[in-house]
């Protein structure tokens, strides 16, 4: 197909989530509030991120497995395994995680955001403001 | 901060729009149908994908710079400028392109959606279905 593609982690989630096995699988299913720490050489791509602004953040989802094409739903082995691009398994080839989250505080590098399901450690990948269109 | 993890491209996209010049800057912009075509190996991942389904694909925009972290908002440079995590520009550490689009037929391992807004030839990283909470 192609060659790989390096993506550089730009910061890091620092919360109090630490366990897959008991991690919320989605924002709205009670996630804590959680820190993304920023490399400091990306202090200016922050520039304009405000407490209230609704973001997508995108992570790199490391105790993921990239061999899974199909799942069963849920993890409910009586409904029929459904292919991974038809569901938001972590498992898949690109674990690329997304997270839809309003920013509750700027400090610097560190942006505290509402209600993200990732697990301590979890690497950031990207920031984007959600657009009209995404609401 | 950590080590480039391997992003590996699962399928390409396949689209009329060639000139990254004239070439809609959003999905609702104007952009045409196109194809994602997928590696052989994948056609498992894409069971349960059906026609009518909004998903969100991610993109590797593989003619974006990686060395900018600030810009003019819309390449007006009387606008101040913002930092990439705050905009929506292609330009940024990582170029993830995160597109909204329905499904418009599945053959096999291609995927014809709506309103793509990615260049002819941009790898296909993932699909996801949206979520109730992200519509």
């Amino acid at each position: 197909m192609t060659g790989d593609v390096p993506l550089r982690p730009v910061g890091r989630v620092v919360s109090p989530l630490t366990d897959p096995a008991t991690a919320p699988k989605q924002g709205d299913e009670g996630a804590p509030p959680a820190w993304l720490v920023f490399d400091e050489a990306y202090a200016p791509a922050l520039r304009g991120l405000a407490p209230g602004a609704d973001v997508l953040v995108l992570t790199w989802l490391d105790r993921a497995r990239r061999d899974v094409l199909v799942v069963h739903p849920r993890g409910d082995a009586s409904r029929p395994q459904t292919g991974v691009f038809a569901t938001r398994s972590p498992h898949r080839p690109n674990p690329v995680g997304l997270h839809r989250v309003r920013v509750l505080e700027v400090d610097g590098v560190r942006v505290r955001v509402a209600d993200l399901e990732a697990l301590d450690g979890t690497p950031v990948l990207d920031v984007k403001p959600v657009l009209d269109g995404e609401r």
